[in-house]
């Protein structure tokens, strides 16, 4: 006999009992008064009197004048950068998100398939469900040249039949609809779609003739930049995903063209949220806070983070309280607020009264995983020849994740042409730098960062892995790209070659293996020995990290020269 | 370059244009004008002007003023009874149904896996799409002794990762809920639910603690006999699924049930259309008019027959017109009349105008299918030893579907209970007549039919394969049988040991080799001879093949003896 339909019916105990809540139905958006019976990790019952079902037993929380919700669900998220969800799924808990679903670009630029893996297995049995994507990334970045040649992109497709991984990682539009069937992305959208799985867009600028033939593949997309990209997203098909997090705040826009919108066809996103933002903003309570602050009944965002986030990816085990549901539960104790009390896990009780009872679950990552920035750096390679003089090509950084192509005219020492961090000119480079590949490497320039002194470092490229270097002199820059290598990976400010500010993340050389605070306090550090340099952009890791982001608009640095994203070419320092 | 992509980016002309109509979209439920572009065989854009899509050998039809909607799809049905669906799908077609999801339970009680695998493949390539369900029968007959034995049920469930079986099909309630989670209905459920299939759920009369414990696993309904089982239903997470059909008409309370729920959470089906219906009435287009009349709004029906069905079986290319989507397509004159015009599947008009423009498809069947009623029929099989007297336990046949218990003292002549057609008191007989079981028999009793002359027979079980007849004496019940083995299956009336009507049912003993019109005709000949030796069930044909259904409220009839339906316990003769 089951104990599940036997509690059900009535004729054993529950496990667990929430007395007296206002239970939530996402479908209608309204709330019930009941007792909410979990037997087995899975909701059994709502009902009047559950007297009869307390047995020695039963664990009765009393949550009256409670809201009683699903547990909430990020649809889109990037776990694999800055700190390890290992540690980081608690404040996760904290805020009442019990399933993720998450890119897994990063590792897998670095591992291939193994580096897919390794992310599913370190979150596999944490009270947070994770659900990956199969990434993107690898399957187009031969338009540029940027091909990680010894990633074996078939391998990483067969792994769509994975009971974990839920559809393809954010595609970016330019690419995605000007490329020929025949490309490897076609490949990749045919397994996830045989295993009834979900393509994620990323379609930021993305609108009219291209944005339905971008349609034709994509199922949502979570760059919702202005009102109207909301409409015109949902009358192809496309499910918009309002986006709340660390890289960008669009809920504004995303409330505005939601009003009036049909409840069912809404999802809310965090697209990843770092250490500070984490421990002092929260996770999808966070996300749902603003939404409510924006205008949006918190029924409705209730609705978008719960069932429709479960029902987009086709996770039918969750996502309400209706008996056979997984028994990830979330209690508030106020709706506009979203302050979350009591959270349960598959039943257990992970959370009680704001405190969260469950302690980090580090994994142990294979040596190879944590020793994997292998870039050997000498000052040479930060020296541009400057033969012939003249104008070259360089990134103008403007804000957030965008650039675009200028040209400047360095100054030319010894044959050299050398950064002017009084003229907002310094030297970026980016050097190939993981397990899969160690040749090449590019030193160019890029203007609007403002650096004034010393140099910076990261191993946290979000396009080719390597480490990205930008700084005043090629003997700065040495100085940093060297203490990231020593570090396995990580963030580091250095001044007169010595460092003053650093971030070990020596997990794939993207994920710090410390506790979720300490990891914020380091990342403050490296922001903040930044801003003391003089970067004005609001967020200098996010500008340093994007710059390599060859998706994204426009002009972007990779190993073999700069590349012009729309044109999907790679860029020389003198382009012809 | 896909030609999809390429006529969406308006950089090609399409395939075909519909030119001018109010295309419908479900989420909404509104229409907006325009004209709509197919390449490739699916939709590639909604534009205001398609002329520089236009190119000399693009198909464009005139469709203003029509209404152009997703093609219609039926949520649950039986494809494997009466007709073959090679041939029924014309008609389907002509009431622009492009996709169906049907049970799959007589194939396999009768072949197991092959079974399934042969419907698949008999529908493989047809205009309409056809998904199936795996069945439960099989996994729950062991219950009451009625376990088909030879039939391997871990190679059915592997079925579930088959690209075409798409859940369980119809769960009996009484079972599913009493269960013991190491009985095999467990193994199936888990295959589905592992390839993210949906369970189906029969749960008629099943409400409160019962409605709960079976909401536990299952995700659709169909059985929505009352307007209070739509909403008992919705507050469990079961979908509520109106039928209307062969079978029966539930619309009336399906439509008093739904009045202010949610559109997106409801769905229609036919259960069934048989040849009569199916030629005279329609198939989608009437279950939607049905809904109609019963006060549904149009739009709200259509959107329960397109995007709501899609979605709930995951079939996330089709049920909506926006880009991408498979280019099923129906064009309707009027939406009140749902007078269908036009149809495309896969970008092909299949109806113009009214006129289907494809022909029948018969399949190959293999010969130990088109000859499996091998049931070897004697008289003695029918005679009844009255050893000892009194009364005996019979069936007593209600209307519909419904039977219940009751006892009979039938007339002793030569130490032998005789039927007594004057007191509506007919034997009643399930011998085991596939190619899997050819040993038991059991000849009960029934009143409630009224047949006064002849016997009938029937391979056409709705519960254990075999042979059902039901007569006034041994030796018309010997004539009918004999005459269903010599068809290969079939439908048969006998009076004084010659048929007086017949439709042979040669394929797998449950299917009409013909065209539907003769099906049609045949299977009317047998209504009118039994109605005219008395039978007043208003559809005789239902009620004879669900006396053997033993999932079916209350009291039926197996090869072993009656099973009591809820007890899930064989009833013999003389009951203990």
């Amino acid at each position: 006999m089951s104990e599940l339909r036997a509690v059900a019916r009535g004729d054993q105990p529950a496990d667990l009992v929430l007395r007296g809540g206002r239970v939530f139905d996402p479908v209608t958006e309204t709330y019930e008064r009941g007792d909410l019976l979990v037997a087995d990790g899975r909701i059994a019952s709502l009902t009047l009197d559950s007297s009869a079902s307390i047995g020695p037993d039963t664990n009765v929380l009393d949550v009256a004048d409670c809201h009683v919700l699903p547990g909430f669900i990020d649809v889109h998220t990037h776990l694999d950068t800055f700190q390890a969800f290992e540690r980081a799924f608690r404040h996760a808990l904290a805020g009442g998100t019990t399933t993720v679903v998450t890119e897994t670009d990063r590792f897998a630029m670095r591992f291939g398939r193994a580096g897919i893996e390794l992310l599913l297995d370190a979150t596999a049995d944490l009270p947070v469900t994770v659900f990956g994507t199969l990434p993107a990334g690898p399957f187009y970045r031969d338009v540029a040249g940027r091909r990680l040649s010894d990633i074996d992109l078939d391998d990483i497709a067969d792994l769509a039949s994975d009971d974990r991984i839920v559809g393809a990682g954010e595609v970016f539009w330019n690419y995605a609809i000007e490329r020929s069937d025949e490309t490897p992305l076609t490949t990749l959208f045919e397994a996830v779609r045989n295993h009834g799985g979900v393509i994620c867009g990323h379609g930021a600028g993305c609108n009219d003739e291209k944005l339905t033939a971008f349609a034709t593949e994509i199922d949502n997309d979570h760059e919702i930049l202005k009102a109207e990209d909301v409409g015109e997203r949902l009358r192809r098909g496309v499910v918009p995903i309002g986006r709340y997090g660390s890289i960008r705040d669009d809920i504004d826009a995303f409330a505005a063209g939601t009003e009036g919108v049909p409840a069912g066809e809404l999802c809310l996103c965090s697209d990843g949220m770092w250490p500070r933002e984490l421990v002092e903003d929260g996770y999808m309570d966070a996300v749902v806070r603003r939404a409510v602050e924006a205008g949006i009944e918190p029924t409705r965002a209730f609705r978008m983070v719960t069932l429709n986030a479960a029902r987009h990816f086709g996770l039918t085990d969750r996502g309400s309280l209706t008996p056979g549901s997984v028994a990830d539960i979330v209690v508030l104790g106020d709706e506009q607020t979203v302050d979350v009390r009591t959270v349960i896990s598959s039943g257990s009780v992970v959370v009680q009264d704001g405190e969260v009872r469950c302690t980090d679950r580090p994994f142990d990552y294979p040596e190879r995983v944590r020793n994997s920035v292998t870039v050997d750096v000498t000052e040479d390679r930060f020296r541009v020849d400057a033969a012939g003089g003249g104008a070259v090509a360089a990134i103008d950084y403007e804000e957030g994740l965008l650039s675009s192509e200028t040209r400047v005219e360095p100054p030319i020492i010894d044959g050299e042409y050398r950064a002017a961090p009084d003229h907002d000119l310094l030297k970026a480079a980016l050097l190939p730098g993981s397990a899969t590949r160690r040749d090449g490497g590019f030193t160019g320039f890029v203007t609007g960062l403002m650096l004034q002194t010393g140099a910076v470092a990261t191993s946290d490229t979000w396009g080719s892995p390597g480490v990205l270097t930008v700084g005043t002199t090629a003997a700065e820059m040495t100085a940093a790209a060297r203490r990231v290598a020593e570090l396995g990976g990580g963030w580091v400010v250095v001044e007169d070659g010595e460092p003053v500010a650093e971030l070990p993340t020596p997990i794939a050389g993207v994920c710090s293996e410390d506790a979720v605070e300490r990891t914020r306090d380091l990342a403050e550090a490296v922001r903040g020995a930044l801003s003391a340099r003089g970067m004005t952009a609001s967020q200098p890791l996010l500008a340093l990290g994007t710059l390599s982001a060859v998706g994204m608009p426009w002009f972007k640095l990779a190993t073999g020269g700069y590349v012009d994203v729309i044109a999907n070419e790679v860029v020389n320092l003198r382009p012809e």
